[in-house]
């Protein structure tokens, strides 16, 4: 399947891809940087700092700086830890493992607050994203085991009742 | 950084942002499975089934799609395996670990010739691309060990001569 975008003045034809999201779960000793959302969609849910991805930067360039524009927090990033492909939507999402530098943070114009949060503080039934909630789950179940591990996958839209 | 292309007749504005290049190395026992390209950039080079990823796929899906075209060979998909970011092209290069069904292969329109070769016949001088050599060169000393470990990085243009 190719989606093709064409002006409808010049014809000239636009290639469209997905599009790659990329994020960080910044953490401070046993704290997880979180953002409730000040824009649509999901407005004043909570997420991890994200966004798409730019021309010129690499994907860990482009989560600091999400980190930095969304909650002005400053971040080291370790290692890739979450790809999920969003076709319904035409996105791959990649979230990367990283340390919270100073606790120098605040909040950016697109996030209304910004905090950390231990795990029983995780507010999962306001989280914005199944894909912030995949990937806490699957970091929280990893930090217990004193292992992280790489996982990638797909998410799909749930089914509709008939 | 963010580029942007106008159109010139009718003013719209289309937000580009960095492509996914989706790919695999299918393997048949010992063996890898490899292209040589009938295309530009690179003609006559070898390589391994990948190529853009489309909209309404997953990227495991980009993969299987990109194995049967370039190579009319059958996959199945084992894990993500080595994501490098190219943000001088603009290009996060995502390449999966894959099985090869059967023999039943051959050159897709983009390929000259499709092979299955082992470690010690793969045409390292002849390479089309670093992202190729680099995930070969992984597999190989993860197949070596007996554990695969997914790798992400990035790839800079060779600094020049001043």
């Amino acid at each position: 399947m190719l989606q093709r975008a064409v002006c409808d003045a010049c014809g000239i034809i636009q290639y469209e891809n997905p599009k790659i999201v990329v994020g960080s779960i910044p953490v401070m000793g046993d704290r997880i940087l979180i953002c409730k959302r000040a824009i649509e969609p999901r407005y004043g849910l909570w997420t991890l700092p994200a966004g798409f991805m730019e021309n010129g930067e690499t994907a860990a360039e482009g989560a600091v700086r999400e980190a930095l524009e969304e909650a002005r927090a400053r971040i080291e990033i370790d290692d890739l830890y979450t790809v999920f492909s969003v076709p319904h939507i035409n996105q791959v999402h990649m979230m990367f493992r990283a340390r919270l530098l100073n606790e120098d943070f605040g909040a950016g114009t697109e996030s209304l607050e910004v905090k950390l949060v231990r795990a029983e503080e995780i507010p999962w039934s306001q989280l914005a994203f199944t894909v912030v909630r995949r990937t806490l789950e699957h970091y929280l179940e990893d930090r217990e085991r004193g292992v992280f591990v790489p996982r990638f996958g797909d998410l799909r839209p749930p089914a509709r009742p008939a």
